[in-house]
């Protein structure tokens, strides 16, 4: 691969050197780059090659970083990032201290607003034009650039009909492919998908509607039409849309027929763009799956069960069940908020709703939690998937809130699978005559246990198990962190006595089992995969305040502090709830009492 | 006061007995008898004023309860309160152990889904309408009522995203007043404008080019021109809307005039529709009052100084600064998730932001607070109202939830005044070289301090105060449940010696005040007005047990349950923090002890 151009790019003051005519041949390399980079390092490989042509445009016509240009969700920003600085690291792209897979503006200038979650381009690129407004620089652009999955979110509308009755320097730049992670859904794609390159929506379009000046579509793989129409906007003042029509995956013939595939395909022959096989038959499987194959099992001995999942089908497993009872299973788009109040209006009328949702996305949906499920103590199970640390994705997609934010919460039962036949239990649990809002939180990736259909049996609510008895120490765990527990208990071998119990739910919590441990245990550990503020570790502390436990509990989990993105391992290790860590701290309490 | 149709109506049943030339006398009864009630035992009065004709259309056309009913928000729901068995008990209403304010599940098999915050409605009636279509029934309907303040947020275009792609029975009626407790604003808003009566908006309209049956504008008081639509739109399957245009506060001609103070106007003379004077002039200022005018000072003398509030200029007093700088002074409506990104955009470009949101509503912006806001570390300064019990708004309402949800986030300094003095001084300091984001959090209400404009100066980040020296029992309070304590402690009187420390700060924890309590007290009780789970107490906790603390803590706050409405005082009662309850609780440990 020759870069004949993009070698010479170290910002986008260089890109502005270049000819217009140039930039076509820019794009190709600029794409092969991505391609040969992500082909081997993997990462977000689709929406960035759909951008690549509007990712040179923005640069040539803009004058960034003095102009200011906000990516939203940002998985599409690789191209941006080679542009501006970061070719020569991208190699070290969503790895421990390498740049981040998304915008970030501890990382970079051209990086104006961090992102990760989607549809909050709109708002901070608002606020940015009118703090411009209110020092008086009226020259200064400001740009958004959004897919038409996340427009459709309800705070990028909120954004919208905001910007509408401003007068501030905003161009929104609406990149429809009609896809987000899965393909996009809801009346407004619909409407979208009406406007055809060179056949304009009516005069009175919804944008229009809302007070925005709008032009386009346009084709977004065509740079000379980019470059007119950019240098066109420019000189209108006011809120303004370009509609921008690419494609996902442009340029990869697989990418571009497969979208769901390789929005993120891990490692693939750049040349022939097949995927390389994964050895993956003697693994267990995915906590997602069994939580979708489980779902369905019940779905079809149950026909009460229903599915509802905010954009994340494929990522949530949730696809079987809509595969198979369509009817039933709901992909209601990037939509939070409505998907957990559909579920509350669902569970008045019977149905067992079943919300698969992403722990970093629920605190998208926490007002709804609390005011619609929870405080009519309606039956909704959360189905909470990328719980904990998720590794590469970073500080914007870890799920480690969720604990203490649901702990707080009346009503609703929260529990925490150690592993896959938890899991399955837990779901089956859930089916079984359920009278108030549950919570079922399961991390990203595999489990251990490969033979995990076992019998449906229904496990007690808010009971915990013991795994391992013994004497001189007792370590509560709650989840998935459990393995790490049982492996730093082979590890310290037989030189100490340790007892390690599940306790399974976080609410209700085992006070039985909390007050056999606390009368024959004087050390006591807590792990958690959450934040160690508000968790499990306070819970058991409360609990222990109030038995007058004089012994000593010690609370590892997720520090006070927002962890970067790496290997999973590798930050579980950062966040000090490594096997190996947990082990030290224990020999370390042992050999001290 | 006769009421010869009224006096006759226990159900929505008796009510279809009527002759339909009848409903027009019903409506003067109606209306006269919600004011008759509202004029002495207070409530929210505008907005149901506004629905009275449409209220009796409602329940005249369609056959509830089998046909479902959701009110949106639900402030405006008397009318249907008072028709569907409710007339009697309507004295209570909002009282303790009375109906509650806004439809409740639990209070009538009319009250199909309880809110209380906005914007709700779509997504519940949809989630009803597809667990119809589910189990085969067709003719069931299901109407949501929503306003067009309530319709511009993000949430309820989410529902209407959805629904626009179902063909689920949803009836949508647009209750368009151009108000909601401000007067509305957003480009939807200015669209919607356009639609006078008779002058239907272009063709493709906004609403049906999300896929729904548009049909409207109709004049809302003009009972005739109701049925004949619903009668109509009872005929229609799939996603329909009517757009009903309402005068709120009709019937009282003050109400009509001055909307935003008739909205819940306390008490007023029925006859003339004078609000009561009160006798204010020698009480303490509200809580928002101190914010409101005292950023507005803060704001004459930096202009760096911005102040964002969604949907609540009056109610949490931003309107001060919004009269005096309208151009830094922002309402964006009904849109918590975009106030706060808005807010982060416009961090980044060196403003000051101030964005002044209720406690409860804070729960709809959450992930916008961890993910735009703490995660980069932004100076936003959150100033959060309605902390604590609000009284008689009841569950939906209580700001209790924050001190825990907002412990949990790293990088957020979080404060909670424990009067206006300490507001006042919290307040300039966060504008004093902030380098992180920081959230205030105060009560509704009054203060109790008179002089509260003392000469600005910096609080230490993370440090408290000594109240009052003691040597029995140490109280460590945080934010105005202060003043209780202090009660309480006055009552004891000198039987014991009691200290008392004002924590200021939830995070950072003042470890040094801290430390010396451990030091000199073995009984410790912690007070907050937030939920026991997560927040204040459980952060001592913690701390406690990192120092091998051996001495009692006793966690008091509101315990894991909701609260319902009432007088606060009542209220406070109940969740076991009035003074007379912490009174009795120090002298039984410190009897005990």
């Amino acid at each position: 691969m020759t870069l004949d151009l993009l070698s010479h790019i170290h910002s986008p003051e260089d890109l502005r050197q270049l000819k217009a005519k140039q930039l076509e041949q820019l794009a190709k390399e600029l794409r092969e780059f991505i391609i040969d980079v992500v082909s081997t390092k993997e990462g977000h490989l689709g929406a960035s090659l759909g951008v690549v042509e509007l990712t040179i445009a923005l640069h040539y016509c803009f004058e960034t970083p003095k102009d200011l240009l906000v990516w939203d969700v940002g998985h599409q920003a690789y191209g941006h990032k080679i542009l501006t600085g970061r070719r020569d690291r991208f190699e070290t792209n969503r790895k421990l201290n390498g740049i981040s897979g998304f915008p970030k503006r501890e990382e970079s200038i051209y990086d104006t607003f961090g992102t990760g979650h989607s549809s909050t381009s709109i708002s901070a690129a608002l606020g940015m034009a009118i703090s411009s407004q209110l020092k008086g620089d009226f020259q200064k652009q400001h740009i958004a650039v959004i897919g038409d999955a996340s427009i459709a979110s309800g705070m990028a509308f909120e954004g919208l009909n905001h910007a509408g009755v401003t007068k501030a320097n905003l161009l929104i730049v609406l990149n429809d492919n009609a896809i987000g992670i899965d393909p996009s859904v809801g009346a407004l794609k619909t409407y979208l998908t009406k406007a055809k390159i060179g056949k304009k929506p009516s005069q009175d379009n919804i944008i229009e509607a809302l007070n925005f000046h709008y032009e386009g579509p346009i084709d977004g793989h065509d740079l000379p039409e980019l470059l007119k129409a950019f240098e066109t906007l420019k000189t209108k003042s006011g809120p303004k849309l370009l509609h921008v029509i690419t494609k996902k995956g442009k340029g990869l013939k697989q990418a571009e027929e497969d979208q769901v595939k390789y929005h993120a395909p891990g490692k693939f022959d750049k040349l022939t763009g097949e995927v390389l096989p994964k050895n993956n038959q003697d693994l267990a499987p995915k906590f997602q799956d069994v939580f979708g194959l489980t779902l369905l099992e019940l779905a079809q001995q149950d026909e009460a069960i229903v599915g509802i999942t905010p954009a994340m089908p494929t990522g949530s497993s949730l696809k079987y069940m809509m595969d198979a009872f369509p009817d039933r299973a709901f992909d209601v788009g990037i939509a939070e908020q409505h998907a957990v109040t559909l579920a509350a209006g669902m569970a008045t009328q019977g149905h067992k709703v079943f919300c698969a949702i992403y722990s970093t996305f629920l605190q998208r949906a926490y007002d709804q939690v609390i005011h619609d499920v929870a405080l009519q103590n309606l039956p909704v199970v959360f189905c909470i998937d990328r719980a904990g640390l998720v590794g590469n994705d970073g500080a914007t997609h870890h799920g480690v809130f969720d604990l203490a934010f649901l702990r707080c919460i009346p009503n609703l039962i929260i529990a925490a699978p150690a592993d896959a036949i938890e899991l399955r239990q837990l779901l089956y649990t859930a089916t079984q005559n359920l009278q108030q809002p549950m919570a079922i939180r399961y991390p990203r990736g595999r489990g251990q246990i490969k033979d995990w259909k076992t019998p449906f049996e229904k496990l007690d609510i808010g009971k915990g198990r013991c795994l391992q008895e013994g004497s001189d120490v007792a370590v509560l765990s709650l989840g998935s962190i459990s393995r790490h527990v049982s492996e730093s208990i082979r590890s310290v071998g037989d030189r100490f006595s340790i007892a390690h119990y599940d306790l399974r739910y976080l609410k209700p919590l085992d006070e039985n089992l909390l007050e056999s441990v606390f009368d024959k245990f004087q050390q006591i550990i807590t792990i958690e995969d959450g934040t160690v503020k508000g968790g499990f570790g306070d819970a058991v502390l409360e609990f222990a305040q109030t038995q007058n436990y004089t012994g000593h509990i010690h609370k590892l989990g997720i520090p006070d502090r927002f962890i970067e993105h790496g290997d999973t391992d590798e930050l579980y290790a950062l966040a000090g709830i490594s096997s190996e860590k947990i082990k030290e701290i224990i020999l370390c309490i042992l050999n001290q009492s």
